[in-house]
């Protein structure tokens, strides 16, 4: 087993966990939460999205947000955008970081973005231009890369030749989402590294959901891949309201826990980090997903 | 990525769940249980345990249980026994197959056996004896092989030592138990495969608990060094009631979902399993940590 030394995850509890929250978010209370994670090491956090606000709600105080953003030195703040006007709107904000997300999978893409694969990619390819001449760092990710519920998997080959269009186009990374959480550790592995070879310099991101309960089995083979970049959510906080029991993005402080294990580096304090998910479950009033910080509310050493 | 062909689930929810609800488990209620997952296909379950019922009321119905146990063919029904007295009664309740647990750290074994553990060890010893003079086959479990809360791990060479003692004196199988969540996939390789030089032919098993979330990651860190068996229990029942958040055991339907995912048979039925679960969470009528179940519970195509 041979792992990468140092991983860096990005945070995209405020993002990817707020949207879905049905208790409404002050802004306040996010940039006390961003500020707390800033704290505790995380070094690149997704802060918001650029989308309308009659489809999400909880985003609608983006500019708002951005705008008073801490001045923590050396923290990447980025927001997702999910047609040009959100990139317009993050670039007006003042962020200097962008993620651009299309769907890989035809019903997937109807039914989420209401067109189809192609129109999507052309769309994404006029986003990375536009932020190109902003001077802003675009990430590309791309949906559903392990699998989707509905039939009709999207075959690796059109994965890769998506990967390969938009590397020639220049993005600053490339995140590959396994959004419905259906990843096994073999799957991973093998699409993984047929991603790498095409990616080559390109930094490679996973957005992995724990679904199915194999979140931390899959960062395993991730890692046993080289790879160096995860998303991860305060408390595993991104579970879809529809789906009951549908756990979000694999937890932050559960992955910090895993990497401490395994001897590699976050530069994340998993106490800090742990404190800010009990934090979030204290104003949500409701348990999250995540184990790590259960386990530190507790006085005893359970660590 | 090399796995075993075909895997083994020992379904232990009948013990280690039922024994930390507040909610008394009637005989019938626990009977329909081992029924259904019989039905689903488990072909080995931990059905109780033959402790004093002072110590465990959930249990104390363990004779009237065994005597009205289904004639499922081929079901394997075991009891847990943690001294002679416990050996005596399985064996009069006409159990053919009994379970040994012994601690392997101090603290642990102070604080949950009052005995040290050379105390523990030589009562095991007996209890094997016994067990053969009564022609039933005995499984050895280790506790807290992959670390513990309290300071003071046992080193792999004193566990090491404890299985090469009772491989000689015969056992039918060696279980190593994750305790308290505290294994990783990297420690899983490492004493795994140092247990497997000195346990030969004798059937390694694992009993690994999810408190940490890692439980999904050990299991495929132990498929790669070639172990078959595993215990589980339906709903990941079995969390510490001390300990909030602290789920228990590996889910069986979880387990089910991952070993199909890497093309594992084990002989169970997924659907079944999680109609197991989610009836017990009926009869509790509160959450299992175990996922798959949950997602089953929906009408829509979400596996």
């Amino acid at each position: 087993m041979s792992f990468p030394r140092f991983v860096e995850l990005c945070e995209v509890g405020p993002r990817d966990g707020f949207q879905f929250e049905e208790k409404a978010i002050p802004t306040e209370v996010k940039l006390a939460v961003l500020d707390g994670l800033a704290h505790a090491g995380l070094r690149r956090i997704q802060a918001t999205s650029f989308v309308h606000p009659k489809w999400v709600p909880q985003m609608a105080d983006s500019e708002e947000l951005v705008a008073r953003l801490p001045a923590n030195g050396g923290v990447i703040y980025t927001g997702l955008a999910l047609n040009v006007r959100g990139v317009e709107r993050a670039h007006e904000a003042g962020l200097m970081y962008v993620d651009l997300s299309i769907a890989t999978n035809e019903t997937h893409s109807r039914d989420n973005a209401n067109m189809s694969v192609a129109e999507g990619v052309l769309q994404a390819e006029e986003m990375v231009r536009l932020a190109h001449e902003y001077e802003m760092q675009p990430q590309l990710g791309l949906q559903t890369v392990f699998g989707y519920v509905a039939p009709g998997d999207t075959p690796i080959s059109e994965i890769l030749a998506l990967v390969g269009r938009f590397v020639e186009l220049g993005i600053e990374s490339l995140s590959l989402a396994d959004s419905t959480g259906m990843a096994n550790p073999m799957m991973i592995r093998e699409r993984v590294r047929a991603v790498q070879n095409v990616a080559g310099g390109t930094p490679l991101v996973l957005h992995l959901h724990d679904t199915r309960g194999l979140g931390m089995a899959n960062v395993v083979a991730a890692l046993e891949c080289g790879v160096t970049r995860f998303d991860t959510s305060l408390g595993g906080m991104g579970g879809c309201p529809f789906i009951p029991g549908a756990t979000g993005n694999i937890a932050t402080e559960d992955t910090v826990y895993l990497l401490e294990q395994l001897g590699i580096d976050s530069g994340i304090d998993l106490d800090e980090v742990a404190a800010c998910s009990l934090r979030m479950e204290t104003f949500l009033e409701k348990r999250l997903p995540g184990k790590i910080h259960q386990l530190r509310s507790l006085k005893a050493s359970v660590r």
